[in-house]
């Protein structure tokens, strides 16, 4: 394998490539020359920068071959789940970019459509390029354009209902669209083998169900694996056609389908590609790629194939080169687990994130109480309001952007029946390189409005820890804990405790209330010390349950001049927003000010680069309340308050 | 048919229901007459309260049959859309209930756990259920409890990506659940006769391509039906299985499939259920039913088979009994067609819900440019994004409830792209007899959040049609248009204009802005003049566009000594709170109080007796105002205000 400098001697194929014209004119051998360089121009920029290695690796050939065939931007290549579409910016144009790979300022991690006139869909969920796919052709088609539509899906997308949805329309209009399946999952490759064979000599039993059971049988070793999409598709690859094939499947849906494959057969590919867009309907290209193919570390790494290291990694090895800190998901993962011990009704869920999110931990000690339902956050939210009303007490642990998927399954299915399901949201607030669509800033908005949810954001590893305990205890209704990503505050222990407010911080004068929400606690210190410095006194405190209200806080509240909120999520509908609404509801007349971040999309770059642009830092919030509290008279507070009629909607 | 008259003479069989068990030791004969007397109760019952009429006749033998082979509530039977849950009713004890259904205080329209221990999903959305079960199996199998699980999902909610989801895990789980489909779907119905006899002959051709192009060329013959799902189902019912059944869907997938069997023949039900409980494993038996069987003007009923009448009807006829008044539904239909003949990039999305969102109109005048998605909300939103990338102005009619299945896709596919998509939700606010799931309370709020997302509240059908252009209009991202259910309020001329907002009166004295969302317009006007009776000076505004809040809106209320929103949503996050935030943004220090739905699930009943015991009436919100304002000191606001420090994250 080669390392960066052999890149910059043997790369000068790819330094000529500028366009997808490039590689349309390339013979045989060259483009074989290509797919090889581009593989060392992947492993040389990444593992400098960090980013999604393996499964652009396993989509080298599968890119070119749809370049080949395809004219971007006429027609429409569109990414499922964009981190595959590194090979897509090196084919138009954007080789220069990977120096800055999801650096602030520099290239994105997904494609972006301000890069790019061969970019479309920036949005980072999975299961989603089909819907998108189907509404372009139809568009095309209603135009009278002849625009081809080429829409790729890996096989762990196909698990999200969005992509069933898409299917059935996209089979329904007929028109003509391309579904590159980029089939990489190798959860349970190393078994299958010695499977394929022993499926081979039951190709002529006609009973669908002893097929499947030994299917089962020897991928169900652990609830994290054996998604039936994944043994279908897999067996496919193995061979097994006649088995298992999906090709029923589509079909009965009224889609074409083409495979398999081998994704790394640059020819195969794309006779599969051309063949397809000569169609006229609808049609599925089955390829079957290796996530990370090409790249030993990747190849080797059984978890995940190198999927996304988060920063610069080894080239020999694959090992990340900084030093591990402890994560906020560690200190989850591991009172989850002494929290499961003595708690046998404790299950965890999570969709088809059971490393990131730590939950990976629970099933190495309790296998039988852990499900992945694949990319299906809706799945995992009223499956686990089917666990709660059968007696148990689901975790449900995803990153806070994925939990929108299933608002109103935690509204409706979950909340509205008053189940105790606990939802860990891990990577909220500002996440830092994935940019817009994966930063977890809407949690504490979007849910804050469910009835009888609760939401708790801890400071450090102590509250998460307490704060965990205090949300698996809940038994009447649906909990929240969020925090954010990376390595877990220092411990920030309170002065006191009123209700479920931590007191951080007092002073002798009630100038100011800080109520720093979860991780900003640190960040609430800092502000209390630099604006007692200018002669004033601030009261800091974290709610620890930010939804609802508790009333302590608004008790709180009524004893100072002035109240500043400050939030690692959207001000709009934020915390602060909601204090303001309780203090209203209290006849409170303090005034308040909201600090957090803009609703608005953010570009990518360091958690902290992106704070200190919205002025999220201690200096920066220590001047606005220094302001706020300066420009204040120095009278009490109006006395005068809103009389409280009896209103019957002040709920 | 009987009346109701018939009923009360021939019921004697059905009053000796009690429970269950008095089903369980019926002989066949008597089960043949209780069918019969059940369908007369059904409907001698609904032609009085209105109510889900033609699906409950479909399930009359299929609910019998679940009660004699599984033992409720030990074993737990799951109505998917509870809709279809009268006849369970009726079999648990609940016929006395019937005379008030779905009214106040009365019987529930859906499944209530305060009614029946017989009950457990209360939540009305479709596609639910599988899950709900997957999660109920894992759940007594972890906890060793011998229970089966069986849940009833329709052909139509086998369109939602979430049963794609939950079929696939609980394939995976492998554990016991029985899955009945309860295919009633008949759209096409009187085209496939002649449909199943050419595919008949067409069974022994190995090429699925042409059985598949001549179902399609049959049943597309209108955009509005033909999902493959339904075809490939109703293919099975006529008897077609070789030739594109579904099992071998169901078996790839790894679950049994049993069927079809006719869900109206009870034996035929019971023995298809009895194995299925006895297998051991996740199967599914698809019993093919009829939609308003035994009722002629419901089996006429070619639209849909007198789903769910609003109102009383007539039993001879199925017609409603009162006049039909205009409804802001047919505002909207009209003026979209209008639109859309003179925009060609105009295009209609609806969820299964072309009649009543009036979708069906534009359809009917330019079939080519309607798509419905299916029970499929996900995919309605992104591929109205696709739309949108095409060139096109889609517009996606929902129910308001609905949208919030479809938040993230809202979010980032469509928002985050800044995509021309207008959402029109209809049933808006407090609905009434459909209860919490059903109610529209949500939208101003959660949506309220995502950027550049501009949401109007139109207040009658002139600023309905006007609000609907403006948002056709809108190039450069999504839009919300949300108005109520039922009669259309009567025109509501403003006085003025400033921006966006409609001032609809004002007075000498400045004492009070009242800003009215949206149908509350009339009630604002009665407020006003009840407040001016008590000697204070009412502006009442209606801001038109709520979200983002208008400059114009925080501008009026700065030369106000109270401000009081009202809206028809909930208060948390609602538009009140969000212009609360706004005016502490400019430094607008007038007190506020905001009005509307308090966050919580609430009963059903007429729309007017929800909102009275809400305190949402000119009575009490005049009472509210007129304390409020006179609580206050008469000197003018407190003109000390905030500094304004350069806050970088002041949005």
């Amino acid at each position: 394998m080669s390392v960066d400098e052999d890149t910059a001697n043997h790369g000068r194929l790819l330094a000529t490539v500028r366009g997808p014209q490039d590689v349309k004119r390339m013979s045989t051998e060259q483009l074989a020359l290509l797919g090889a360089e581009i593989r060392d121009f992947l492993i040389a920029k990444v593992s400098r920068t960090g980013g999604h290695v393996g499964p652009n690796l396993g989509v080298v050939e599968l890119t070119i071959a749809m370049h080949r065939v395809f004219d971007s931007p006429r027609d429409r290549l569109l990414f499922d789940t964009g981190h595959q579409a590194y090979v897509h910016k090196i084919i138009t144009g954007r080789q220069a970019g990977f120096d800055q790979l999801r650096q602030r300022g520099g290239l994105s991690g997904y494609p972006s459509q301000a890069e790019s006139e061969h970019d479309l869909i920036e949005n980072s969920h999975a299961s989603t390029a089909l819907s998108y796919a189907d509404g372009l052709a139809k568009a095309y088609a209603l135009r009278g354009e002849q625009r081809s539509v080429v829409a790729v899906v890996g096989d762990g997308a196909l698990t999200g209902g969005m992509c069933w949805e898409a299917l059935n329309n996209i089979a329904t209009a007929g028109n003509p669209l391309v579904i590159v399946v980029n089939d990489n999952g190798r959860s349970y490759a190393p078994t299958i083998g010695g499977l394929a064979d022993h499926l081979s000599s039951l190709r002529l039993n006609p009973g669908y169900e002893k097929v499947l059971d030994t299917v089962k049988d020897a991928l169900g070793s652990t609830p994290l694996v054996g998604k039936p999409m994944y043994e279908v598709l897999h067996a496919v690859k193995k061979g097994i056609k006649d088995a298992v094939a999906p090709q029923a499947m589509f079909e009965d849906l009224g889609i074409k389908y083409v495979g398999p494959v081998d994704g790394h057969d640059l020819e195969a590919v794309e006779s599969a590609l051309r063949s397809a867009k000569s169609f006229g309907g609808p049609v599925i290209v089955h390829a079957v790629t290796r996530k990370g193919y090409g790249y030993r570390p990747a190849e080797e790494d059984e978890a995940d194939c190198l999927h996304g290291p988060g920063g610069a990694f080894d080239v020999e090895t694959g090992q990340l080169l900084a030093a591990s800190a402890v994560k906020w998901t560690h200190v989850f993962a591991d009172e989850l687990v002494a929290i499961a011990d003595t708690r046998p009704d404790v299950v965890g869920i999570t969709a088809a994130m059971a490393e990131p999110t730590g939950i990976a931990k629970l099933a190495r000690k309790h296998p039988d109480r852990v499900y992945d339902v694949g990319i299906a956050e809706q799945h995992a939210a009223t499956s686990a309001a089917g666990l709660a009303l059968g007696g148990m007490h689901p975790v449900v642990a995803v990153y806070a952007t994925f939990l929108n998927r299933a608002f109103d399954q935690v509204l409706l299915d979950v909340a509205m029946h008053k189940l105790p399901v606990t939802f860990v949201l891990d990577r909220a607030g500002i996440t830092g390189p994935d940019g817009p669509s994966h930063y977890g800033i809407w949690d504490m908005s979007v849910f804050g409005a469910v009835p009888g949810l609760r939401i708790a954001a801890p400071r450090d590893a102590a509250t998460l820890r307490e704060e965990l305990r205090e949300a698996v205890a809940v038994d009447d209704g649906p909990t929240i804990v969020r925090f954010p990503t990376g390595a877990v505050a220092a411990d920030l222990p309170a002065v006191r405790r009123v209700g479920p407010v931590d007191v951080l911080a007092e002073s002798a004068r009630t100038d100011v209330l800080l109520v720093a929400v979860g991780a900003f606690g640190q960040l609430g210190m800092e502000v209390a010390g630099r604006v007692a410095e200018q002669g004033y006194g601030v009261t800091v405190v974290d709610p620890r349950w930010v939804r609802p209200v508790p009333a302590e806080l608004v008790e709180l509240a009524a004893g100072h001049r002035l109240v500043v909120t400050v939030e690692d999520g959207v001000r709009v509908n934020g915390v602060g927003s909601a204090l303001a609404q309780a203090m209203r509801d209290a006849d409170v007349r303090v005034p308040l000010r909201d600090l957090g971040v803009p609703a608005d999309w953010h570009p990518h770059g360091t958690r902290a680069q992106i704070l200190a642009d919205l002025g999220l830092t201690a200096q920066d919030v220590a001047r606005d309340v220094t302001g706020w509290i300066s420009g204040l008279d120095s009278r009490p507070v109006d006395p005068v308050r809103l009389s409280a009629p009896d209103a019957g909607a002040q709920t």
